[in-house]
């Protein structure tokens, strides 16, 4: 056991993703950070607000950058995040005169914000792409097995026979419907965060706007007017989404559970965990997994709510708290998505009392 | 102190809200069912499943139908919902010979849950109206004193001054979103469940696709091919659109209990709570609600993704957990919208400092 | 559906429970104020602080004491508590010119946490009781049928035989512990709570302690130097035991439900809930409303823990959200308590393969 | 942001705690496991059931055990869980012909939570010690600066002055209460899981109870008779108790920054965060942080309760859901003392209105 699952040197087979933690790496962080960084000043130069060569030195002095990692985890646990330390760092790669220039007009919360925002998009992206995986999958062996007759279930008893393509579209359905959701989580996601202070760009005088704009065509970024410091609804609607991805493929793999029984028999997986007591036996782990994954997220989909609640222009609790459960969540969607990709290729179903 | 603090004699002037939780009486529910019992035996008259005699009798026998609520209880307790004893009564109600097709070919599920779809439309009526009308009064305190210089704060420390309409506009724009992110809820909520036993239809024969078009028609609700019975991604992403209104509107809440603090000053509000120990406080309890109430639907949140873990055709235990919590959240939205509007009403920004 | 499932005509067979319903009805919780009011009085009389009449005065005015509670509901909704409304409507009820005295020296919360005290004090009598008849049912059960070889299950696969009291031991040793662990709630639950204004007794003087011993002494409650005003880990504490003893009824209604399969047939229920669409179902209702109250409660749980973040002296946002889940978890678990015992009277086990 | 909050490069600074992070390290969690092996083969040989060679060479091709971790990794990914892979290499590592004798008798559980339960041990002690530390600081504030004059505030309005005395204790005296609790939780963790297959030591015959007390004794830990595979009661209590005690010191921290706000003042704070856009900015950070923790804390404690549903002898999926989340708890508790130590270290009171 271990205070980090999806990172951990064991336990990251089975609950980790290692293409959704890449983009939760502190290298990733940094990257996207410093590419907020660049663009700012590449534009900040094109409304003249700096000269171009500031622009120029600053993005030939983040070039390769690699600040001193125990040096920004000491700014963390003083300043709460990282940017005035890393800012520092910036300033002293890119050194004197433009240096000063580096961060101009932007808060912490820009970069971060921004940065995250860059890396959610390409999580999203996998996310999107695997979960279409699952329906094809799921469709196909629709196409192939559809036609066996298995028992149905109700409140936990023998219902009656229906065939497995019930069941089959009783899992698939609600993932067409997430991929149809991803479309408005998509609308929140991809946005620029550019606000200053306290969110009004105050040192940047008429030319606010301007910057803002540029900012995120070059970033390929959402502009919008308010920078949403203090309005975290995308950030909840996110979380509810992987929540909902992971709920519903828990479903699917308590069914295969269920199903899996030896006294039921009806599905038959391609592999199964070992024991260490009981060499006979084939766990349906990967289903398993589904359900604590989904239970996981629907726990933690909470606290992202709790984290609306978020006071004034900005909440340093409210927003940390946001950093420590929205990333478990897009891993654990990650890693279930994994899993049921595993689970559905070679399963196989079994006609009821065959 | 109760365990129905939104029907309760005292609490429900505070944390209640009798629009809503009309929707949500016994006796909405059952009428709710009635509709679709009448509905269906009307339709199935249509296809030529029964005789237009039967649905005949069964509108007649059910025209002032009123059960007797001691044995619909002592049903529920036996058999985990109402329906069983419910339509037992109905069919004593229509009499012979007709009584007996009263609920032909349907499950518990059905009647319920396109019963709860039925009032759901109603309750979703009522929080756009008023989302909408807190839209309305923001923009209206915009337009009126959006000129006042008030304090931005960050991580709970005076920022830089900013003004009112700066506040503001971070209270209307999550709302704005939310009545976007409605449609997508409305795709979800209004749709008919009608599937029998195991969400086949066995009943009908070929009959089943006609009849459940002409049911959802006779309805106002969409016709889905699938039965949702056991895909409950509608009923949770509803939750969240519950949660992320409150919690938007608890983040208003906070903000105003923040600068109504005697300290700040910054917003004078029209009414205050008055103490028993101390006559000369006014307390901000409607914006101390909006927080709890944001509190309460985050906590609440959580238990409606948990129930996506449904297992098989039915779930008796995730379905019941619903019943549970969804009411609640729609509830304690319906109250913290009428709450936001009594504060926003008379709310007067006093510049900073002033 | 409701939003007060405990109190609904139909669904409080099945979810609720009168016993401890009874305990946070309106009637309930003014009788507790009323007694603290009255005690308060009388031992403020015996301290000298007011007279023995004034005492008397309170006493015979507020016998039979039954105020409008329309009034204390708009008093409710107006000052976020009911005590400024309650208190002048006993003041109004003893009349001059001994009214006045009435709340002397007291804050709302000190007569709305001290009736709730009073009141929990009867509730976790019945509580423990019920459990205590939960563990000597398994205790019957293991001593009569725990011979009865029924095969162990890990990880939803078969694993070896075990006898039935295997099984029975894993249901009622949680429950012991829980027992055990209800010792420490009660140094917690019972408590006066009694300060003033900001939890100093500031009106008193002097007096301040020796009332505060005589009135604990009065209710029979425990006297502690500092009121727990702002100090709610007595109520967490109590939340989490509760969810404790659902939680384990809940693993027990999971098996119970698993081992009542068809296709497993180890445990034979002796009643079970119609279905209206499958006449020859049987099912195990009981044992999946365990499960549903177990998750009720798992969720409500977290909203106590967030309580525990409470502001200042007094934070009426932290401690509502307090009257809004506590209540109902008590009830949810007299109810899992309710749905046990009767779960367990004639339950049998099968054989394996018998 | 990441994944791993408590043991990123750069958020373990502030989120994280070396201390207690240690003890869930994979090292940690293998030396434990190894050191569970080779006590069990040594009572194993004392009990007869091996020969003392067995035990001998166990104990030294344990010696220095350095498993591959990669294999173990993919071990965990197809079994669910480390052991069959680590016995495996553990046997490899002691060679024929005693290698076999390696976790005779047990199961996977076994090993793990025993290894869990002896690292607990520690990170109680490391708590308990902080705990302690908390508390006397809180003391000593109190004995220095308890006689300042602040101003209480309840329902966020200012109330009546009071001592900072009254202050402290409240946030002292639940911490006291925690250490109290901190008995009853030390009962159930240090306890010995030890139970084979089902948990009934099948392969150890008569010699079960006598093995598995011995076993205890080697180990420090608790004998029990019926180990707790499907019972998590413990596990949930713990939980609890590491989110009673951030919860209290979150209400501290949210106490603190309230009282550090620019316009209260009544709090001076020895260090503060930096600011990317306002140098002049103090954030209180170590403040802010312990909110976070008792939010994040608050939110996961659901996820243990949920983990009490736990199906039959042993659920992959409950079990599962425990690792992803109670070393995170733990951890997230470790750094609040951490930072409830730095914050009240040179915090200094000021008058109010001073």
């Amino acid at each position: 056991m271990t205070a980090s699952p999806f990172d951990h040197p064991l336990l990251s087979g089975l609950l980790g993703d290692a293409d959704i933690s890449a983009h939760f790496s502190a290298e990733a962080d940094i990257a996207a950070m410093v590419r907020f960084e660049i663009a700012l000043a590449r534009v900040q130069a094109v409304e003249g607000l700096t000269g171009a060569e500031a622009a120029d030195a600053i993005e030939r002095g983040l070039d390769g950058f690699e600040p001193d990692m125990a040096a920004l985890r000491d700014g963390v646990a003083r300043d709460g995040v990282v940017i005035p330390a890393l800012v520092k760092a910036m300033r002293r790669a890119v050194g004197t005169p433009h240096g000063e220039k580096v961060h101009f007009g932007a808060t912490s919360q820009d970069a971060i914000d921004t940065g995250l925002a860059l890396r959610l998009v390409d999580v999203l992206a996998v996310l999107d792409e695997r979960l279409r995986g699952i329906v094809a999958a799921l469709q196909g062996l629709e196409d192939a097995q559809g036609g066996v007759e298995v028992m149905a279930h109700t409140r936990m008893q023998a219902a009656i026979p229906v065939t497995a393509a019930r069941k089959i579209a009783s899992w698939r359905l609600p993932l067409e419907r997430h991929i149809e959701r991803l479309e408005a989580v998509r609308r929140d996601v991809p946005v620029l965060t550019f606000g200053g202070a306290a969110g009004t760009l105050e040192k940047l005088g008429e030319k606010g706007p301007a910057v803002r704009g540029r900012l995120a065509e070059a970033l390929g970024l959402r502009d919008v007017d308010h920078p949403r410091h203090s309005e975290r609804d995308g950030q909840a609607a996110l979380a509810n989404w992987l929540s909902l991805v992971t709920g519903s493929l828990g479903k699917m793999g308590q069914d295969i559970a269920l199903m899996a029984q030896n006294e039921v028999g009806e599905v038959k997986l391609a592999g199964g965990g070992g024991s260490s007591a009981m060499p006979h036996k084939q766990n349906p782990v990967g289903a398993e997994v589904l359900v604590t994954l989904a239970r996981f997220n629907a726990t933690l989909v909470a606290g992202m709510h709790h984290a609306l609640v978020h006071e004034n222009e900005r909440s340093g609790a409210a927003w940390t708290l946001e950093w420590m459960i929205l990333p478990q969540m897009a891993v654990a969607t990650g890693a279930a998505l994994r899993h049921a990709g595993a689970l559905l290729d070679g399963l196989e179903f079994r006609p009821h009392g065959g």
